[in-house]
């Protein structure tokens, strides 16, 4: 059974094992420093698809195919898929699993989603529903442009603080048997919407910088820990603008320095300098293919032995933006370990 | 912790308790045959907001204040709330949800929400994660009318297996201690898509049907029960069309007869000799009004002794629809009984 720790944080007593990730991506993505990380990159945005969507389907599926492959499991193996995107109802996951017969809980965070899948896919092994669960979910640039904010032929120009949405997506295959060397989930915390009143949907760093302020002070004060505890703090696309802004939040308000062994998934996918995306990545994908990529092989190889995952997502529709309604934050943060500790 | 039974069925161990549950709605609701029953009715469909989906969200967070006033408790005592409608963006849990502060899990399984709701929040206390737990979901006429078919000022048409979607919110809270004399969760299955490729999204019943007879088949082998085990087999809103379906379905393929002991909170909620709904009710308020003000009342009072709740959701969006993808349905089941048996 896990167990709470303080007022927001919940410890895993079976430490759910990550046995296998993926993460693919597109084009722009694998010009940046990650690139030659992903376990499939696609050089045409359509995926060969008719449509965006469904290319962003395509990119969720691929990723989970991928996954299933590198755990050695068929998709009748795993007992429950949470995922979500950022498409109105959830086109992509619905339609990119719809194929491999898994059963689905959709979930809702925006770009926090992978945080919140790995939470509920380590709570449903905890609870001994599931023996092995998934988590995924995508995001694609044209999807996103065109839903949130204008059609990709308007050619609209973009703000300093905007971000630019990653083509990419990550799965993760959790359990709590078989390889011992795999890394594991130690605690979870499920975020509580922080809403300051940001209403600059092409500012979603400051929208969701003071979720993940408050996500990553609770869950210090609940486990009694420093930043110095982790090798990382990793949160999900804050971009430049959120990042400062967290930093300045967590020093401000809480007397913490984060700017030492704190990135940014939407600061790390691309470089700035060269890669013409303004304040950095986000979407679904961004923190879903870098976790899934990179940091949990950092994990599995012993480079870092910890990582606290704190993906962010900004709730808001094109509907309640246009409706003037400001920009709820919120963020769930997953401890993710090298390998189970075992008793010498 | 909770254990499979056969492929798909989990059985809950700590019987999850339904502490308190509330269930608001619109006019055209309260005239219909449970009118009676809502913990509290609207007659105006903006519920005095300056938007339909401002409305949509007052009502959620209507049913939420009322389960928690019932259950004696403070929005800060429930540890998450897992919610979302059919808005994209699950605008109308987000901005209804916002003011409460509970560590927020979005989900999405369109009008099956609240079965997903109600499992996942079940899970959420089997894995000792949570003591307290919600689950929520809204639905209003105008909201999805507008988002899914045409605006409501052009008064299109609607084809006879055409349904309503219920202006209407419900909200579970659940815990795993206190009042014996609760329902609870005795079993949860999360279900699966199906897609038998229909693409008329004026006959959702038709979509979900295939996918609430998997569920149902699904949970009644790996229980070894028949339908008659059940006071009631309780299906979300496949309505007229659905429901004769799902009757076909089940006993031609399996060979079992749901006619005796199935009802429909689709064809529950309204009269159809007296109300213009065509082929009944829809939307996530619909089972979530019924089961929270009505089914819950039933059990509590004794007169059913056990519910199989099994929501059905349509995973379409607007853009799926216009893109020619076919619809597909998901189904979740969650066993409700009258109270904890104990040992004499």
């Amino acid at each position: 059974m896990a167990k709470r720790l303080g007022a927001h944080t919940v410890e895993c007593e079976t430490k759910p094992r990550v046995l296998a990730s993926a993460g693919v991506a597109g084009k722009r993505e694998s010009k940046g420093p990650l690139g030659s990380r992903f376990d499939r990159v696609f050089d045409d945005t359509t995926m060969h698809e008719d449509s965006w969507e469904k290319a962003e389907s395509r990119l969720l599926l691929s990723a989970a195919e991928i996954a299933l492959q590198k755990a050695g499991l068929h998709a009748s193996d795993v007992q429950a898929v949470f995922s979500g995107d950022l498409q109105s109802q959830c086109t992509a996951s619905v339609f990119g699993l719809r194929s491999l017969g898994i059963p689905y809980a959709g979930i809702f965070g925006a770009c926090s989603s992978m945080a919140e899948g790995l939470l509920l896919a380590a709570l449903a092994l905890e609870s001994g529903a599931c023996s092995i669960t998934m988590a995924a979910t995508a995001s694609h640039f044209c999807t996103a442009e065109r839903q949130f904010r204008h059609p990709l032929e308007y050619g609209g120009q973009r703000t300093p603080t905007a971000q630019w949405t990653v083509t990419g997506a990550g799965a993760a295959i959790l359990a709590n048997e078989a390889d011992p060397d795999a890394p594991y989930i130690d605690k979870v915390q499920l975020g509580t919407m922080v809403d300051l009143g940001v209403t600059d949907a092409g500012n979603m760093g400051a929208a969701m910088a003071p979720a993940a302020k408050k996500t990553i002070a609770d869950f210090l004060r609940d486990t009694n820990t420093t930043p110095q505890d982790y090798d990382l703090i990793l949160t999900g696309d804050l971009g430049a603008v959120g990042s400062e802004l967290l930093h300045e939040l967590m020093a401000r308000e809480e007397g913490i320095d984060l700017s030492k062994n704190h990135r940014d998934c939407g600061l790390l996918i691309f470089d700035r300098k060269t890669q013409d995306v303004h304040a950095g990545g986000s979407g679904c994908g961004c923190s879903a293919s870098v976790l899934c990529c990179d940091m949990i092989r950092c994990l599995r190889e012993g480079i870092l032995n910890n990582i606290l995952f704190v993906a962010t997502g900004a709730l808001m529709s094109a509907t309640s933006f246009k409706q003037g309604e400001t920009i709820p934050g919120i963020a769930h943060a997953v401890l993710l370990k090298r390998r189970e500790e075992r008793a010498e």
